[in-house]
């Protein structure tokens, strides 16, 4: 290293070990104080934070030590000693010693901050984004960097190791109507012409298996122009992967390894293979959701066959509707205040829920609710015993159409396992959800539409019905779900040309159209397509749920507002009236208040 | 692995070694003859090609390969036999086995391909990147396309064994007048406003310095709507790194440990360090370039005081009015027809040389040359010893001002070196340009101008003279150069104020007018900012170079052409009136005709 920034130790890793070496550091002021006529300064680097110490005797360097405030950058030269037992600070790594500075020079001065560079602050989130490069120098900021440094590399290793290719695929693209909305970039040379943003690298990972790649990743920057929720970013990345010669246990095995790798590498956990597996049916049945919190139990029960032939003519009306009824059993609290009870009406309204019922078991095992008098007591008895309740227990009821019993008994189990406190946050389960149903009917176009996308595979003992019942087929397609959450999800391509017809036939689209659609990828596959399959892991997600971290905006270097500004560049900005000349456009800025 | 596409081996990898083993293949038909009642295939997967053989007794499985062709995906399964001594194929890795096959299964048909699938066709480049993912199952393609990931593995290794943090950065970033020309993104929730594609990360990375990362790096997209040169795209990918408490050869050592690490691990080569390094008035004075090919000699050598009181009034005025007169020799080409010079005077005019003057050294020493007759024997003697001259050397002139002398003999040296067959294709030959001058005249603007950008530091001696001489001024800056290409560059930043504004008065911006322009950057830098400086190297480039391809669309999967057009994909494209509506533009095609 140069000798006028010499550093040859870093602040955080100092240790007793070290006592009486002579030591460099160069960092940042965390903190000053004074105190019985000597400096102390809490002396910052990436590594961490170590207590530097210097007295009137340093002369020169002493009147540097009085200059500095919080955030200047120095550096010091001295040597580290062991602290006095009463001085030990237990709560820092470097407690137990200190660097007696006998050097100590500004590298540069600092304005005070309009924020304190320290964890846990509670400051708004606009101003810590305004100043990101102050809020980035945060102990807790860093530390979610790194560890997004760290996941990303052991990806790597791991992909790298099993004789994937990484292979950057374009990021000035084709628009295609399909999917969310696309970020748009006029062309210059091409008049009148657009880019688009790649939403994902789908079609080229398919395109690179079809050029005989077997083995592809690439670590891509996608982009949506949807309005964002609170976990969503116009720019995000994601771990892309795709295999050749593949079903889907090899795509799910590989990727299984993958996960374990990188939590073992990066966390120090092990996660235990191989993971749980269910089907989509099971999930939606069971937990109201394609991507259960399997962190606590409390499943969703089906109570059709315990309350059928009761006089309750709510249920029995919504039964003979082809609905059903679903409770779930919320151990422990059966002497929920009324008005709680009341609001859980107004949750599961939310999701399209008209009414919530409800039991609360006494401690005679008597039930109290609304509706206890519309059953007798072999009604009550089987009930109980369905729901598996004791004395104590709440239970939850909604009857509706099996959609909106599970949307809202879904969300209403994990509402409660919340207010329970049963969901232990250093818990990691993960699932795999398989066997997507491969279509949805869409009433508005009263058509079946692909659930995925039109190339995932369907499973091969359901092709003989995608003529007769699509309803039935299941896709080969796969999710990954922790604690609740989807990180990534993929599936089994379509490789065959006979498949693709009749998946295509199925949604309703003639050939003609099938080939204006998907054009040069239709094309492709005719010239020797192997068998593929894939996935894409969500990285930003990962990255937050591995960091425990409320927000995927404190595991991007530089995130935008639900507004997709950037606070500190103040990006987007207006542009010259001669740029817009170049790329053929104008602005239309009335249009939309000509109410068009 | 799934048993439906059960492999265990890899085509290329097979050799006599496993002979008598029972193998399962899948892969590619890169070719199919039949021979004496046989099938013999030649199965192509990522590794190679291996030959399996298939005789009427395999049945069901001799009747699948009766029905393949070219480019048909299957799988095979059989036995590993050694060929007999005449039938080995020295040709091919696996050219002493055979894979007697029991079994043929067809998992996809192709259609005959537009051109063949094999190396060192001369396929017209706009149909291969039409057909870009069959182009991509050339060997040679995928051979490169493996060496770009090798080599960005090979660099992650590196940087993360350094402890620099990959740091992704935003693509939907602020548009700044500095620099090329941006792609531009307009922003639906912002109307009227727009994002611009990143040029470089350089304002991110330097705001990771600031904000405490002290090594930052990133493989990088980076995007430049120029028009373009054979070796440019619109979308390229550069090494980005950064580092704090450095000096210049703090940055140059880690990156010849970087260059010299990759070039080791992917090529095997053993690259000799410490590099070389030159000043840019080294260069440009013995090479007239900032980026020399050091592979061959042949220096530009000053003849000003050999020709100095000659009768010879061309170069007495050019060398009065502040010009200069410098020679390449070109050793053994005395007898260069008189045709190919006339051909030289006009390759130096291309780059503003007014003319060139030649001396043909012949086998008894004398001169022959249409300037001869202006110079004495004292003179003739002077210019030969100066300029290293024996018989059978041919010696070219060019007198002008020092930068047009510089470009032309530069070029010259170059082409002279091509047609004398000096270049060693095999040869490595680094060198490292530093000292760039900090700023060149703007004649236009009557202003001096950074050469690099205003943040660029100024070396520490050559402060003094920011005020008086600032043509005099030299920059921290440094480029690392390979065989006459720019490989990257870089350099120290200014990380103090009281500097930086001494750079903007030199360059004639107020206060106020740097403030609006760097803004925020500005801003950041008074909160504490470290000592600091980085680099990027052009990864599509180097790519190239190690693979020894002529473009870099050869080493990028799919690459754009010259119009900026994907050929495969037609992108840009048109797209709906509704997409622009909701971006608050419109298309004003008829603006350039409407010559406004």
């Amino acid at each position: 290293m140069s000798e006028k920034f010499k550093r040859d130790h870093h602040c955080g890793t100092l240790t007793k070990a070290d006592s009486g070496k002579e030591v460099a550091l160069c960092g940042w002021v965390s903190k000053r104080r004074d105190h019985g006529g000597l400096i102390f300064i809490d002396l910052r680097d990436r590594s961490g934070i170590c207590q530097v110490v210097i007295d009137p005797d340093a002369g020169e360097s002493f009147k540097n030590a009085e200059a500095v405030r919080s955030e200047y950058v120095i550096q010091v030269f001295g040597k580290v000693r062991e602290r006095d037992a009463e001085t030990v600070n237990p709560n820092i790594a470097t407690g137990e010693i200190e660097v007696v500075a006998h050097t100590l020079n500004v590298l540069n001065g600092a304005k005070t901050p309009p924020f304190y560079i320290q964890d846990g602050i509670d400051t708004d989130e606009n101003l810590r984004l305004k100043y990101r490069y102050l809020d980035l120098r945060r102990p807790e900021m860093q530390a979610n960097l790194i560890l997004r440094h760290k996941v990303t590399k052991l990806m790597r290793d791991y992909m790298d190791n099993n004789g994937f290719l990484e292979i950057e695929t374009p990021m000035l693209c084709k628009s295609t109507p399909e999917g969310a909305r696309d970020y748009l970039v006029p062309s210059r040379v091409n008049p009148g012409k657009f880019y688009a943003l790649p939403q994902s690298p789908q079609i080229f990972k398919q395109l690179l298996m079809v050029g005989g790649y077997e083995r592809y990743f690439q670590i891509a920057r996608c982009f949506r122009d949807e309005d964002l929720r609170a976990d969503r970013q116009p720019e995000f990345t994601q771990l892309d992967v795709e295999m050749s010669f593949v079903e889907m246990d090899d795509v799910m095995d590989m990727m299984e390894g993958l996960i374990a790798y990188v939590f073992k590498g990066a966390l120090g956990v092990d996660i235990q293979r191989p993971m749980q597996r269910m089907t989509w049916d099971e999930a939606m049945d069971k937990y109201g959701s394609d991507k259960p919190d399997l962190r606590f139990d409390m499943p969703l029960i089906n109570m059709v066959d315990a309350v059928s032939g009761s006089d309750f003519k709510v249920f029995n009306n919504i039964i003979a509707d082809g609905g059903i009824v679903k409770a779930i059993n919320v151990k422990g609290d059966a002497n929920i205040p009324r008005r709680e009870l009341d609001g859980l009406v107004d949750f599961v309204a939310i999701y399209g829920a008209k009414g919530l019922a409800w039991m609360q078991i006494q401690p005679d095992g008597s039930v109290k609710s609304p509706i206890a008098k519309f059953f007798d007591e072999a009604h009550l008895n089987k009930i109980k015993e369905t729901a598996g309740a004791e004395p104590g227990d709440l239970l939850l009821f909604v009857a509706d159409k099996p959609a909106t019993v599970a949307q809202a008994l879904g969300a209403l189990r994990i509402e409660m396992a919340k207010r329970m406190n049963l969901i232990d946050k250093d818990k990691l389960c993960f699932t795999w959800v398989t066997r997507f149903p491969m279509f949805e009917w869409n009433e508005d176009e009263k058509r079946w539409v692909a659930m995925h996308h039109p190339f995932t595979a369907p499973c091969d003992e359901d092709l003989p019905m995608l003529q007769t019942n699509p309803g039935k087929v299941y896709a080969k397609a796969y999710d990954m779900v922790l604690n609740g959450v989807e990180l990534g999800g993929g599936s089994i391509r379509i490789h065959r040309r006979d498949v693709q017809n009749a998946i295509f036939e199925a949604i309703g689209l003639t050939d003609e159209e099938a080939q204006e659609k998907f054009g040069f990828m239709m094309q492709a596959f005719e010239y020797g397509a192997p068998p593929h399959g894939g996935l894409a892991f969500g990285l930003d997600r990962m990255i937050m749920l591995m960091a425990k971290r409320p927000s995927i905006r404190d595991v991007i270097a530089f995130p935008k507002t639900q507004n997709a500004n950037d606070m500190m560049s103040e990006a987007p900005n207006l542009v010259d009236d001669k740029q817009l000349r170049e790329l053929h456009i104008r602005l239309s800025l009335l249009a939309k208040d000509k109410k068009q």
